[in-house]
């Protein structure tokens, strides 16, 4: 099963779910691990929150995102890997920005940076947390370091 | 008022709502005795959640499922019991798992564990949380050991 | 642009929207401007969440609430100013209590009180913060005792 | 084991511990038994706050406030009936106020208002919520009228 | 009563408290005002934090750091605008960096960027929020712009 | 730098330290990388708190426990990689149970069992989260099913 790919262009999605689950009975320890499987079979998000249930209870909600399609494997995970008996949901519609990613030069190196388009403008522009993280951890530097030179390159082309 | 207790066997209920409402204007300690009412009203679950409400107010959400018979009824004590001016809810699906209820019998007397049968097959087995802590109030032992009695004689009995 | 205020008297308003955006990669410094363009801009309300997201991070829901006709205009907002690539939303359905105000008087001076009417019976009765605010700040009192005469002003009334 | 009173005079108790755990491994539902049991073993409070562990686990911090002589007793329960391996603790200081209880008359009977005072006057006035519970209950009135009847009662007596 | 402005060279200052307080009977819109109150009156620190307390009562702990000559006032605040008996504190030290402020010049005009120096090294440099803010609100651009405008012309600076 | 292992029998730690640090202009994105920074280099545990910050904003409070020997360690850490310009920190007390480690056998291979000695009982019996959680991946089979044979297993062998 591999993740939901939404299309890279502006678009209306509606076709997207919000999934919830109360939990009271499963460990914290557990639900780290839930998050991973759901993601993996495709999820476009997840989620916790925490949340004061009946009987002075600490809980958590969980909440999922996934395409209508993927209903059906993500309610396997929760039951299989959770405690719940129940699991609620309800259709959504989201607006997703055009993606497009560039490349930046840093003395360390390239990075990617994911833009988003919004009617035709770019309104976001996020280096690559997995990348700048490695250039961090490679060069021995601090990781705030990193996003700083991406952001002066970024600058300096404009 | 009764309780709105959904059939036994597994199905997919979609007249459900969620019924939700912001309050930054109560104190605290009403907030637990309305979540008693709610419940005894017919409330499927009732929670709160945190939320950062605007002008540094630390406030509370609450959540409500109830079947959409209960809506009125729900209404009600929010209004009268709450400090709100507003509710707001939307539809949604619920997907229950079959329920079954077994005995097991531990050294201290039997205890109700209730299954969770998805697509005909058992995955989840909790002990009745309330049948547990009653044991370990009566003879003096932590819950924990409880829970472990009991995980130890249903896994005699597969 | 202007604030949605919906009519005074009690009513289901079947035109509200719900928005939600997760952050995981914005300071919340900028989150506190946000929200006061969202309210400016005609959002009915807006608050955080506190989620836990994957990788450990520590992120933030936004959700708010406005009418469909302001669904643009919202968007447009957290597009600009927020580091999302997609904003989600479903339709919601707000029962509103009427709202009539009137004033007390105490001894610094009037005070308005919000009232809601819930099926013709007065349910809520709200002093208005702000003024209660200025009072305490002009005369130099705790905040608490204004409230205690406002509600002592609105218990010899009755 | 019986509770720990202090003294109803304004003092500085400087005998007072703060303990904490953190929890990771254990179900929500045992945490609402473990409060009650720290109560009746005499914490003077117990608190649970949500908390980010590694590993993308849902935690819960649990703090309780007790007595120096209280110590081991809070340290036996929470070893016994959670799941954790390790307990820290430090000592604080806590500034009580006076506490003074008066009765006031309202139309359903007497409620029982504790009363703070501070350097000789009265700043805290707070009708017993047991109290104004039962009477809610009793005769089928919302809370908050029964606290608005309390508070206008107080403010005729002044 | 003034604020408390630690010096600006790099410094570890052992006179500093923690105070906390519980609150389950106070409503959230008074807690926001309380916040600046304590600001007001020389708090270094003031946030809060959801807490679980008994009875399911969603409540809010509320922390504040100061140095030990406010002590009083902080008190007094505390008891007189919120509804405590209560008030628990704790010595703690603070490393406290060096800070220094610089400007930078953007298209639309200087901001200060203020700079933190670890053992000689500077290791933070966040741009003051204020001053982007009002350049956001004036020229009507998103506010995440301006920060990217500063960040680079630190980088060209460098 | 390597972890802080503390002694496996039950004993008092009087050398810890509790530090925290208030975050609100730092992505959550970067803070998952930090907590493994900081587990890395020998902190005991580190965990984030959401909390109401000034201005409306929702922030993340960081707090770690370490030995007082790794103080500066830390310290390194939190300057270089989060945006703080200070950081307190306090002494507290661990008691820490005596540890042991054994194996139990499933059908799906040994498991370790940590086990927790208080006063020289058996009072906490973890089965090792890593150890299960690859067993289930291995097998393919939920993490719950894993954890219920680890049960049965330690039940019988008493």
């Amino acid at each position: 099963m591999v993740s939901h790919f939404p299309p890279s262009n502006e678009h209306l999605d509606d076709q997207m779910v919000k999934m919830e689950v109360n939990l009271d009975d499963i460990p914290g320890e557990w639900l780290g691990y839930v998050m991973d499987l759901l993601f993996e079979a495709g999820a476009n998000d997840v989620f916790y929150t925490p949340i004061y249930m009946k009987k002075n209870r600490p809980g958590v909600l969980l909440q999922l995102l996934c395409s209508q399609e993927h209903i059906n494997t993500m309610k396997e995970i929760l039951f299989k890997e959770t405690t719940t008996l129940g699991i609620r949901y309800y259709p959504l519609t989201v607006h997703r920005l055009e993606r497009m990613f560039r490349k930046v030069t840093t003395e360390w190196g390239e990075v990617t940076v994911k833009e988003g388009i919004y009617e035709g403008h770019v309104v976001q522009r996020a280096p690559e947390f997995e990348e700048c993280k490695s250039i961090a951890q490679l060069h021995n530097i601090p990781l705030k370091k990193v996003y700083e030179m991406v952001w002066k390159a970024l600058g300096n082309e404009n």
